[in-house]
Order: C-alpha cells, then structure tokens, then sequence
C-alpha cells in the first residue's frame, strides 16, 4: 500500500521545479511503463490499483518490480489523463539531466529553437529516434521536456536518446561550428530540400512555428519544403519527419 | 450584444449531435478565423469582448462582419481553451456535409481508416492542404473531423479541403477499383518508399496506430519509411507527411 506521503510526494511532481529537484518523473500507463523497463530505465517503484496489479504479477516484464497499491480515489489525485489506465511509476531521469554540448559523439543533431507545444516536443522526439538520432539540443526558451504532455506524445522515445541537452543558441553556434557541422535552418523562405544533398555532419535547426529560429541563426544555409496548397505553414513536427527522411536517406 | 439563446445554442454545439443537425461550428481565435475569412467561408456571426471589439473595428479583414458583443463570464461558458482570445465566430458548415465519393474528381486521394486522435486528424488535414490535395476518406470509424479540436489543430486547412468524406472501407474500395487508382497502404511490414515511383493517379490509406488498417486493405500494395532507431512506429500524421513529400514530388 501506498503511504500518504508518497502520493502527496508523487503529486508534487506536476510540477517542473520538483521535477527538476528530484530528477524524478512521473509515466502513465502501460506503454510508456513498459517501454521504460525495455530501455532498462531506473523505476523505482510503480503504483497501480488492486485489479490491475492482478493482471498483471503473471507477466514477466513486471518480475521482481516494487509494485504499490492505490485506491482509485487517491490515483484519480495524481493521474494528469482523463481516463486512467490504473497504473503508473515513478522513474529516475537523473541521467538525462546537465547534459553538456561535449557529450555529443560525431553525429547528426536536431536542434529546438523555441519548440513550445509539448504535444509537438514530445512528437519530436519520436520521430529522432525512428531516424537514428541520438541526440537533441533545445535552447534556452524551449519547454520542460519532461513534462508528462510531453512524455506522453514521445511514446518511449526520451529512453533512447543519449542526449537531451539546454543551452543558449550562441554556445550552439560555437559548438557546430568549432566541430566542422554543416548548419541547415528549416525557414519557409529557403531552398527546396530536394536540392540539398549533405553527405557529411549535419546540424538541422527548427524554430517554433509562430516566430520561427531566434536571429542568430539566419545566417546560415535555409531550407523548405516544397508547398503545393494554400495554407500557409507546415507543423514543426511533420517539417522535422519530411527533413529528417531525406537528411538520414540521401534521397 | 448577444443573447441569452444564442448563447445557449453556441455551448450547445459542443456536442457532435447537435453539429451534425445544425451544420454550424464554433472556430475560435483569431488565426481560425482569418483563414476563414480569407477562404471565403459562411460566416454567421462574431462574437467577442467589447475589448477586442474595439481592436479590430479598424481592420479591414472584419468589415460589414456582423459582430456580438459578449462578456468575459459568458465567453467562458463556450470557449473550449483554457486561455481564450476573446473571439470566437459562428460558421456555417453545410457546404462539407453529405459529400459523396462520386464529388471527388480525377486526382490523388488520401484515405484515413479509424485515425481517432483529433490532433493528429487536424495536423493531416492541414499538410494535405500543405501538398495539394483536395479531397479526404475517412472510414466509417472515424472520429468528427469537426470537434473542436481537429479544427484547432488543422488551424484552417478544412476550409481549403474540398472533399471531406466519410464513408466505409468496401464502398471506398470499389470506388478505387472502378476508378483505376493505384491503391498503396502504410503498414510498418510493407516495402520501402524510396522504392517506390507511381506516376499515376493513387490514393493512400492510412490506419490508426494502435490497429492499423481494416483488414480488407491489406491485400493492396504496402509500403513504409525506413527506420534506423528503437522505437516501435512512427505518429501517423509524421508518416502520412514523409509520403506525401515522396509521393507529390517524385523524388
């Protein structure tokens, strides 16, 4: 059973500033729980009702996990969905915090000037990891992407990124360039992404979909999507996916 | 100033029934409703706060609209966001109800069979627009692509689709059979886009992430996006996207 104290400890985790002290999070449901125990995430115990606790001591996955049981009144206080699915753990993610720029390998990144929508950030990330990237950089004015919207949307996918990393754009500008990267800016005013063939390094830089990239980007090479419509904007995620596939397949 | 019964009638149209029987939405802020302007739709009338009724009497965009002042108590009663703008407007939507495959003309078609979150259906709608295509199926299991969400989320593109259509899978198969489209479905087993060259007319079926298409697609040709990462899919509207891309410029 679940103390008092727990649940109040496991609601305060709403919030960014406790998450940020704890390096805890809080996952809902059975997907993203499991995907967490895939990824050999810390979780240091998981809190679920009495039925779905019987559900599921028969399966392997949850072997040897410090289970908790919840009245469904007290889950109801924590739970951030509509319609819970009973069950969810507290996780470790001190790991993906005070990542530094030298911590990234030799690699292609993705870089969030701004991405503000959490459904999107999270979206973001599963795209990421579907084309192999293992490591992201959000600027300064980007959004906790820990909050549980966020996590949500990412489906699993902040597990397999080695790098989640909060940074000002100068100390990104200083960082590609001293490391040699070709810098490509997503802007509706650049050339066609079907005329760009980067064999090397790559940095992509997406801005929000309001104010697009902060100033001190534009100086580097921009590039679109080819637009057939009237409408006059594409979501920042589907432009990350459409850059992505070409970036990652040179095709 | 607006009254009682209208207000009434407005919170009313939150509810699917009553959208369906009054063929009339609710689009809220400003961006939805100066793409509707702009795209020439049937407005009704614009309710506001006396606030943002003095702001945009100067501009040119709400001239001779028929605007109805409202209190920020009453506002709140109808608004679906938790920060509202201040505005929101009543639109007539007949023009997208009752439309039947034999409206499609001769061009390429995106079917989605059972997509059920809101979000991702307005994120499709608006890249279809995006890419130039006019007309979409949604399958019999689909959700209202009228709630107030998927219209959020499509942030105008329902009003430049032409064919919103809603129908079942067997009658949108005979329907492509008989009008010689190639039929290509996204199924994470199916061959690799970048193989993939159609020239002529196709239509592309997509299916919900946790099941996938009917069954009765699956005999038609399947294709998906290379994956180099962990995780187990892709969000369906970041799929439909890099598709469309491929599929729109042929490269």
């Amino acid at each position: 059973m679940i103390s008092k104290n727990q649940i109040k400890f496991l609601k305060s985790l709403l919030l960014k500033k406790n998450r940020l002290k704890h390096k805890q999070v809080i996952l809902e449901g059975y997907r993203l729980i499991e995907e967490a125990i895939k990824a050999n995430i810390d979780i240091k115990y998981i809190v679920l009702t009495k039925e779905e606790c019987n559900k599921i001591q028969k399966r392997k996955l949850f072997y040897k996990k410090d289970l908790r049981i919840i009245s469904n009144q007290d889950l109801k206080k924590i739970s951030d969905i509509k319609t819970s699915q009973g069950i969810l753990a507290l996780v470790n993610i001190s790991q993906y915090q005070n990542k530094q720029l030298a911590n990234i390998s030799n690699e292609n990144i993705i870089i969030l000037d701004g991405v503000q929508d959490s459904g999107n950030l999270g979206t973001i990330f599963r795209t990421c990891v579907w084309f192999g990237i293992k490591s992201i950089i959000l600027t300064s004015n980007s959004i906790d992407p820990f909050n549980l919207k966020c996590i949500r949307s990412g489906m699993g996918s902040h597990f397999y990124l080695q790098n989640i990393i909060q940074t000002g754009p100068e100390e990104v500008i200083q960082y590609l360039t001293d490391n040699n990267y070709n810098i490509i800016v997503a802007d509706l005013e650049g050339k066609n992404i079907s005329n760009l063939n980067i064999e090397n390094k790559w940095a992509l830089i997406l801005g929000s979909e309001a104010h697009g990239v902060s100033k001190c980007f534009n100086k580097f090479e921009r590039v679109t999507i080819n637009k057939f419509g009237k409408i006059e904007s594409l979501n920042v995620s589907i432009a990350c996916g459409i850059f992505l596939n070409k970036l990652v397949n040179h095709y």
